[in-house]
């Protein structure tokens, strides 16, 4: 026996997209991730710097041929011409090409949802940000953790004051799949990670170490003040960095240290996150994600999972299915997505939005960029404290 | 960064579906499952007893109206004088009327995916496996839990010899849902599920034992030679089972204890299976589906987990994303879809199967209902060992 | 830093031996035990049929020659006589000498500490009842998992009524050190463990089954009223079982199903124990005894765990170091062993028992031997369910 | 059944200890850990202030009149003019005694083992260094967490080289009980802990993050070069310490981030370490101190377990217990005065010390007393980089 929500939007919206074109990977997931909740059809697209590669996907999609497009100018040109506009763009291209992407759809007043990290700079994302704004877009940036159920109860629980006050944030991610010098054997996303050119000025801070940050703000709401960090490399001839440590003061007066490494051996995905208040603690791993273990001060602590009745409307409206069947990866971005496009329907019918039914956004992306910034600048003058307020 | 398999089918299938409009829950899971492949759409379809409900979700799913059907015998009927035959139909109707619409489209010559229980009585099993045979079509039925990969790893190293002889199997599968009354103050599923008219001759038993008595089966293929079972009933003026025990002697000389309940508090969806054998054992979780407990005698016990390289292709043939990104129900479910749509598309090609791309099929649907009776049969006679040996 | 419960006595008392000598295991395992309480003296003993063997570890403790003997009968005569008469007398001879030597020092008027099991028969078991009641003495017999703090809480929780009616009792203990025939490759314990002549009538059940029963009776305080039993063996060549399922009906209307293996490859020493009732449940594990998960129905599971102020005094009186702080089977030896003490100090002194110090005594120790016997029973006559009521 | 190592040394030694008297909490869990054991006597003692106190303490141990002492001073006068001398004196005074009782015992040439930490100014703790040196004594600082048989097994892989080259060291050691000002409400651990006068510079450090410090340096033999620390007051009007970060780089290039609370509300004693290499990892956790995981690059996570056949000496000669009976805290202990206690026996007959009973001695208390020093000064400096290479 199975029970629960609701999966289907009852209403269909239509997108396209820019990148996903054969022998991507991340480009279906989206897709894939989308159709989880159904209402809603990739119409247009260019998928590929090929244009043969963009109409075999097109076409593997069912998608008309004329809605092909030989590059994303092109594309946003003759999509923003027609009647039946997209309801939204979702750019999922090499990171260097997501500032430009992201752009040039902005200026046609689409509605943009972007793979992270957002850009390169903190004058892109800055940019980006009040283009956003300018044109009264929505814009998500697809931070997937913030997508699982159980994180949202964490958020949850926090804003209501369970823990009291925040002292301690304890976060790290760490994988291994860095481990070896494997950019100089063939692996594919290894060469470009590793690449400064297309990955920017960090590969363990950019590409994880602010999956940490993001999801500490998105749960907290703490803003961090000063930071001191370590970016090490231990692959030799690695340019960018493969392990860092990063102390933290936030503004309330609470402190955090987060801990990314791609050389971790032995660890796969395993982002984690514990929060210490003066009243309480939580704990979440993602690679356990139904699981949130809370404690109250002097009490046994307790774990909540996924589909308990006892959770509130938070997790409740991420969950799909009821307790005891496993929801992951796909569903948390499939989360994202549902939101975004509840969001989307309720802004056309000029209702409020859910309060539950929040996502990181264009500002989330450009903090962000900001935080990689902000760690490097630490590490280069010896793990000094920076000032690493962010206000855009 | 994530990286692995990919999961778009390449070629384009079509379906219809009997059941699963408004207000069912698992017919739009089935769908979303097979959305998750992408490549297969659905385009015909009676969903519901009331033709208006119907369609409205075939409305919602893009289905032209000309394919929307009072009955699942007109819809039969029609569809098998097309030209653009479906691939599949899929049956996701209250259990009761499994057989009947099973029936009606084999005879048509349709191939079949069902939700579990295939049906009510061994007589109606029979037919359906003969039919189906007769037929020569691909009949699945939907034991979701066989669609975990770690679930598959755990087959491949059974059957190539890792545990030595089997000598011992703990399966279980407690859930709490069904604690209280609850079929008496209005719970929907609670009603039906404890119903003899819509459910057959057990509840727990042929609800949940069931999915023990298949994933056994499937990951060890040991077949049942006797068995002793006691049912229970521990909810006042419930008709049918909550709670059960069986013990097993196998065919092969080992044994087994299996439990399953609806009433054991705090637990939501346990099953969970342990397999010892003369050299190693197994175990394996479906709350922590990503991980198989593995111990060979005398050494330290592995932990495998989704997306390890050294998985075979058991495993990697059922996983879409690397190794700490989990995957739960649906995509379990999904997998059961992508091997069966490729087994047809492997068929019409005249290509051979892939051996890892194995799924529950109409002879395990009636090994399971075979299970159920034998069950209730033992627990009438005070526990007495049955001969519990199934051949069809 | 730690803190926590006193564990000196504050008394001396003085005990004799029987077993124990060099080259026996349990032996020093109960005298460590007893040390780790301090106040307990040892003075006198038998320690083996060799009399050289017996000097030798009196010598080592200490023990003067004039109360080292050739024998139990002649220790139980000699002993009698002294005016500064043993506290208590400890029995730690192999099983088949348990009723002889119990017996002796019961007719002499002497309090008895003895391993489990108690005796081979029921009579046995009814004779040193009866005996320990005629002469009023205390007689605990050591099954060591009921001195784990946790179990105390559980036992309480249970008794409070947190968990309403119990429904459904499942408990297990495998091993696996008897996987193999070793008891022909020249290892001692498995030649007796496996011998009838020295091991009694079963041997799985008898070694470890009978744990489980008495830790359910303990915790959970159920009558059995019938048993349905399957004892397998599973080496060739065995003369006893080393597997078995044990289905079971208690006088309140609850069940149970009990398994325990000592061919279970990868179990070391695996005692479980859960129960459901109608409003919670809990779970414990021998190998993990610091935390006990228990459910409120439709609440969080919650981790109790070894020193949390949230305890009753049931676990704190078991308790001697602070939370986080392991305490293992040695402490829960000990804690049986500070609970006779006391209980044997405050009879001295005319005082009440404190209610939390309770520990197995004779009648729980034929209980025992009478669980066995049923469970053989019910086996030989094709697990049919036998009466299985215990009153003695 | 159980079955396991011998317990008892087979000869018997002295010992007199200062502080333990009536009230403490740690004098009697060294008397018990020493009991557990057997072999070894207390005989002399000055175990407190008060004279009486320490008379009656003496005359529940068994001590004689004449071996009870109002001071350590008188003690140590005393004792060496005895032809029986103690073969050790125990040192479990409140913490800012140490160096002056440890002083004044070495000067007269006695064994000593000494609590943690050794004393409060790096002079003091060289001096104590060089005066062991000169003497010729076994001097043992009472590291617990040294003694876990998973401990040793981890060093003796990592010395193995099965880590390949270490790369990361992330080591944590969260407790919870001092979250609130208790020592204003008159609790007296808290009251000495948080008083500099008693405790010394640092609270968080100096008691638990010590204990950080030193399990890495056993475990991997890395030496500290540099170190980054952050010192935290998180309640109010505390005057030292109560949470930490340290970053570390080792002289091996292998970096390293500590982590110590005293707030960290739902942990109770929470010491963790985990180490990367270029080709493998362990983590090892003193709340369930049994298991030590073990990952080989690319293999799964190996769960070693105390017992286990599969473990080498290092594991085994800590091991008092078969596999699945768990051992703790005490045990720990238990075991560095078993390796303390044969290291005089064999000093004694000239023997050969054995590789694996290594112990925590006077230099690694010195290191840890100079670590707490670092890491004051760095935190002062504003986290500042400083120069923490240890050599006495």
């Amino acid at each position: 026996m199975i029970e629960g929500k609701k999966i289907e939007i009852g209403s269909t919206l239509t997108y396209g997209q820019v990148g996903g074109g054969e022998g991507s990977f991340i480009g279906p997931v989206h897709r894939a991730a989308i159709a989880l909740n159904g209402g809603v059809k990739i119409v247009a697209g260019s998928f590929s710097r090929h244009y043969d590669v963009s109409l075999k996907t097109a076409k593997n999609l069912g998608i008309s041929e004329d809605r092909v497009y030989k590059d994303f100018e092109e594309m946003a040109e003759k999509e923003a011409e027609r009647e039946d506009k997209l309801d939204f763009v979702l750019i999922t291209t090499p990171n260097h090409l997501h500032y430009k992407a992201a752009k040039t759809f902005l200026e046609k007043g689409f509605n943009i949802v972007c793979d992270k990290p957002l850009c390169f700079t903190v004058d892109e994302a800055t940019e980006l940000v009040e283009l956003a704004r300018e044109k009264n877009v929505e814009f998500m940036v697809t931070y997937t953790y913030t997508g699982y159920p159980m994180v949202r109860e964490a958020k949850r629980l926090i804003s209501s004051g369970a823990l009291g006050n925040i002292r301690i944030v304890m976060a790290e991610y760490p994988q291994d799949w860095l481990s070896d010098p494997i950019e100089r054997e063939g692996q594919k996303q290894a060469e470009w990670r590793t690449n400064p050119k297309y990955t920017g000025i960090s590969c363990c801070v950019g590409d994880i170490g602010t999956h940490i940050e993001n999801l500490v703000h998105f749960g907290t709401g703490l803003e961090i003040k000063e930071l001191a960090a370590r970016l090490e490399t231990f692959v030799e001839g690695r340019p960018l960095d493969d392990n860092a440590y990063i102390l933290l003061k936030y503004e309330s007066g609470a402190s955090g240290n987060y801990w990314s490494s791609q050389v971790a051996v032995g660890r796969a995905n395993s982002l984690k996150i514990r929060v210490f208040g003066t009243e309480g603690s939580i704990e979440w791993e993602q690679e356990n994600p139904e699981v949130l273990k809370f404690t109250k001060k002097g009490e046994p602590t307790q774990y909540l999972t996924k589909g308990g009745n006892y959770l509130s409307g938070a997790a409740q409206s991420a969950t799909r299915l009821p307790g005891g069947h496993p929801e992951g990866y796909f569903e948390a971005l499939s989360n994202l997505y549902k939101f975004y496009v509840n969001r989307l329907i309720s802004k056309k019918r000029g209702g409020k939005a859910n309060p539950y039914e929040v996502f990181p956004d264009v500002v989330d992306g450009a903090r962000g960029v900001k935080f990689i910034h902000d760690c490097v600048k630490s590490s280069k003058e010896g793990t000094r404290w920076v000032d690493a307020t962010f206000k855009i």
